[in-house]
């Protein structure tokens, strides 16, 4: 069960083509993204509704995709305009049509309910596309549920004890209880670390060696995305107070999509405004990054070994679980309104009738 | 689920031998292959009765087959006739023996009621053992229902789209209804592509440029097997009329068995009747033909996983489907059968009898 | 279903070391070992309370572990004694601890209730530590249920067919039927075999080509333990009248322990009590046995692939099962025994209650 009335990432802007059909399984259901004439990315369920082969495997004439397995042509909507030896189109020869927003680099898609769809509800992540901003684009497929991974990325704590030499830090860093908030759509968290040795990879594009104020303000939001202002500074020349004339300061977006219940997509990126003219600090950040999410992912797939060995075990909950347990807490909320929002009226709208009858 | 009652292609005669074990697993089960001294294809359970192991890890002995696991000798209709350590042999040690009929370079196996096995039901696929005919022996294993492979091979209108560069042609061919008759145990279809531009496989083994008549008739039979007549002439000199003086013509011998429910066996081959003396010939047109199959097979698995990934996933007819819904429904049909056949006596003589009771 | 309340080999000593965190499957559970700073190795439940991650991945910290996935630490008896960022311990943060004995270089681990755990139940393995003795270690891993192991351990009839060149010989040896006895939490099973042709390996390891008795007397102990008194004489020489003077003598150490329900771990050894200064012979006795363990492995394995096929499968019954039947029956009755243990006090205690309610 995936929550469907929202915006998931389906994509980077650079893996969709005018001249190529690329597809990707997101939420159990195979999708087609492709360019139209107008450079427009379009998405369409990726299995034909004759024989369920993926038009992905098929070809593009114009704006239409024709299936090659047996040559059925579909309208950029989904909907089959063409079926080889015959003039009449069954009415139900289509396949579903998806939502698309192109935005700041991220394709977005809406597999709920069309009529829903607001692509105002799509987070700003202005910085992706912003001159004064560098970063590579990141991907990796974990075989895990996603909500481990967005575990992962609502807990903080973890950084110095998975990733003590890339973004990690001083074991101090996980002692410290980060403010939570509620925020449209999700929670904003923020840990400010003050005094601390500089963070490997800060160290990494700075000559700094003495204490640094660390801060960590990130928004997650339904379905999976983490948007984070983050930096260093000098001690006592940052933040809290809000000069940072002498930081080093990154914006990160990041999207977890699932695939199926047992795998998804991440999508990340980590930009910084210093520097931007030296490609290498660029590539040093981008690969501690990848260092560091590769880290994760050993530990989330060990994590989710265990958990298959006993379907039985249950959690034991501490403080740290804080932002985690809610924002599940808000994606159970979603997928039980869902749940209502698509049971039959009469179980709806009439309770009493229900419990009259039984 | 699969059909009993019905000869299966099990092997080529090539690949069993007198000095070796052969092992495959049919509908399920493992089956062992083997000539006996007087060169005769034998088949027994691949599963010794006694702990499961597979007689094909085991010795021959004469025309006897020792398990190599404990020892057990079973002679070569499956009766166990020795077991170390014991004078008495229980009476329910033996494994199941199969009806075997090797004939024109196919070993078919009857997997069900040995009572009912008819070599006479065998089709007659004698251009395989004819000298005027020339070919390559075939073969691909596919991860897939046997149901989806004989999908494909009962409706040609893919050729086009799949195979444009192997056994294709111009799309054209693919809206031409075929004829499709009923024939004993399956269907006859046929069609007449009159004036068309010659496959890129015609191509390879003429000098033809010019437009010719081409045609594909095929008997498909149940449980799977396809034998054609096809070919291509000058437009105009060919068929329908049957004059195939200039004509270049093929023979193909094609069978899909199952292995087990998600995977089976694909025996093929093609057959020509010119240039037989030039094995490039011969080469070239083998070639093609695993060419345009490992085509099918990327397909038919790419279909496979779509279907995995929605078990509700429904199909949508269109016309193109005639032969594989009519095979469909015939193959069902034999399973009713044999699942009425299987059912205890009372409750299929005395259905009356069976209401008054409940 | 595994037994419980029993001792498992959990691992060679070698294997355990006081620097590094060590993991196995054991019975479905991940378990850690390590040695604390007395050198006694301890075992934890791989998995913390906290989110699932092994701790395995985490580090030691004196005689404690922490998890290096949010930072919790743990004191050896599994007791969670630190969460970051919180004073209060919850009360259930604990990860189950396991009675572990370390004894002639095997550890053992007892993952039942541990008020029944006693090291006096430990099977005597001496030579294991006896410095008249030689061997090198051995370990397989298995992907089948590891009865199907025991079984292969409980009948040596299997020993000509499978190992005709390595542990086997004269297929005389499998008509001769074993003695077996009961012994406590096991069977006793003993063969002679006269005046027969030396195995292959004795042939490896001294110049006899006449025949000699060789005898086979094992313990075969619940969960699965071999210990193994064997050996070779020239013919007229040996036992039964236990005179060993001439004889080539080994002891021999097996032990397979569940990993889950369809994969298992195989500790192996034979050690030799002559030439025990030429590393060149336990080389060679090693080496043989390696050789033929990989044959039961292929075998084994392949006997699992066939019984997949069908788990209605009926093995039928003969007289060289007598051993690992009454095994079997032996495993069955320990975990009907633990089942009723496990179940409420009102329905095991008072029977003559539950047949009146009823």
């Amino acid at each position: 069960m995936f929550v469907k009335n929202t915006w998931y990432v389906a994509a980077w802007s650079s893996e969709v083509h005018a001249d190529r059909l690329f597809s990707r399984v997101l939420l159990d259901t195979p999708v087609l993204l492709w360019r139209d004439a107008q450079g427009q990315v379009r998405a369409l369920e990726d299995r034909c509704c004759h024989r369920g082969a993926p038009l992905s495997r098929g070809r593009l004439e114009g704006d239409k995709v024709r299936c090659l397995y047996h040559g059925l042509l579909f309208a950029p909507d989904g909907q089959c305009i063409e079926v080889p030896a015959q003039d009449r189109i069954p009415p139900n020869a289509r396949v579903r049509g998806y939502p698309v927003v192109e935005t700041k680099q991220w394709v977005w898609i809406w597999m709920g309910d069309p009529e829903l769809a607001n692509p105002a509800d799509i987070p700003d992540t202005y910085w992706l596309d912003d001159p004064a901003w560098r970063y590579r684009e990141g991907y990796l497929h974990y075989n895990v549920n996603y909500l481990l991974v967005t575990d992962n990325l609502l807990d903080f704590s973890h950084l110095p004890y998975v990733h003590p030499n890339t973004v990690g830090g001083d074991e101090s860093f996980a002692r410290l209880r980060p403010t939570i908030e509620n925020v449209k759509d999700g929670l904003r968290i923020s840990r400010w670390h003050l005094s601390s040795p500089p963070a490997p990879f800060v160290r990494k594009v700075t000559d700094w060696t003495d204490p640094v104020d660390r801060w960590n303000i990130y928004d997650f939001l339904v379905p999976g995305i983490l948007l984070m202002h983050s930096g260093s500074a000098p001690a006592g020349t940052g933040a809290p107070e809000g000069r940072f004339e002498q930081a080093v300061e990154f914006r990160s977006a990041q999207a977890v999509t699932p695939e199926t219940a047992n795998s998804c997509h991440y999508f990340f990126s980590q930009a910084h405004n210093f520097c931007i003219d030296d490609p290498k600090v660029t590539d040093v950040i981008h690969q501690v990054l990848i260092d560091a999410f590769n880290e994760d992912h050993a530990m989330i797939h060990a994590q989710q070994n265990n958990l298959a060995l006993d379907p039985a075990f249950e959690m034991v909950p501490v403080g740290l679980d804080a932002a985690l347990n809610r924002f599940r807490w808000m994606i159970d909320k979603r997928l039980e309104q869902e749940r209502a929002a698509a049971a039959p009226v009469s179980a709806r709208a009439r309770p009493e009738a229900a419990t009259l009858a039984s």
